[in-house]
């Protein structure tokens, strides 16, 4: 076992910055370091200069919070989205799973978090506040809540309803129900009982 | 599933920076390029130009090859190490693994890797020749080898006693039997046979 007996300095402060990264400890953050080492300096060097780079221009989009290199970002600022549909998720993420799913061509909110007493995060610690200002100035048709199906995300849901309900806007959710490739019998009875209240149309697969 | 449809250059930068690093795949580097962008800004720069500062300025000691913020490493400028015994490693953890267990004060030489036709590595892709040239020119009395117990370890061994043989040095290499909480039943035959060929006379544990 390595312990922190290291020849260098340099190499200590190093193996600290990485061991500050979730997930590495001690041996994998020399590992790390190391590695680097053994690379070409150049390569090395470019390494640090990215994150350094990637930390001081990113920006989040002024419109709907997501990561960005502009002020507004491309989903917002595409002619080709359609802009009466917003998307409230969790996190960028989320966003990122949205958009990997290929059914969605509208806007997005990050909350950048989800109502949760018990972590302490109130609803003036998440972006609800500008979605309500968004909502008031421009043409959202529909908002659909996209967040966890978890007591939070339900907590948040009910706020973000509550707060837009007065708005001429139609407020949907993502559809519960039993998840792909799951068989009944290990479904859980909540998530059960509710595919069955929310039951929908068969259609055939074939059209 | 998130794949590399990321909002922003920057952050795609990123990734791609995390992923080039050992055991690191894109939904880590992912995870850890998002982790940074939570951090203080501060601290997130911090980790870049500690690493750039790492790379730029680190030194490999000009005596033994290990790493080094100065010239010569701190063991090699030490008056308190015994500088008639030079302790032959393949790399720099192997340094601070015999370091850690606190039973060695001599002076080290770094190879930088060990003889493997396989792989291609040579007698002079390492550093050999720098090791005969300390030999000849200095006062160490005793070499030793503190390789691998493997077969390109063992090939390694032979070389360098093959070069050293005609120097008035001591060669020795560290023992090699049933480790520390090994039971017999269990060891391979090559390290018993060994074990009981290399036999060390009994000593009461406590004297």
């Amino acid at each position: 076992m390595i312990k922190e007996n290291y020849p260098s300095k340099l190499l200590t402060e190093a193996v600290e910055q990485f061991k500050k990264l979730p997930g590495i400890g001690e041996r994998t953050a020399l590992r790390l370091a190391l590695f680097l080492l053994r690379q070409k300096k150049e390569e090395a060097l470019n390494f640090g200069s990215v994150i350094i780079n990637y930390i001081e221009n990113i920006k989040f989009c002024k419109t709907c919070h997501n990561l960005s290199d502009e002020e507004i970002c491309p989903i917002c600022s595409s002619p080709k989205r359609d802009k009466n549909t917003i998307c409230i998720v969790e996190n960028i993420k989320d966003v990122m799973s949205v958009e990997n799913t290929q059914q969605y061509n509208g806007l997005y909110h990050v909350l950048g978090g989800i109502i949760s007493p018990m972590e302490g995060i109130g609803p003036s610690d998440i972006s609800i506040d500008s979605l309500i200002k968004r909502v008031s100035e421009n043409e959202a048709k529909e908002i659909i809540l996209a967040l966890s199906a978890t007591m939070e995300g339900d907590t948040t849901n009910y706020y973000i309803f509550r707060k837009l309900k007065s708005y001429p806007v139609k407020i949907t959710a993502i559809a519960r129900g039993v998840s792909f490739g799951d068989e009944i019998e290990y479904t859980d009875e909540i998530t059960l009982g509710r595919s069955i209240l929310n039951r929908t149309p068969f259609e055939s697969p074939v059209s």
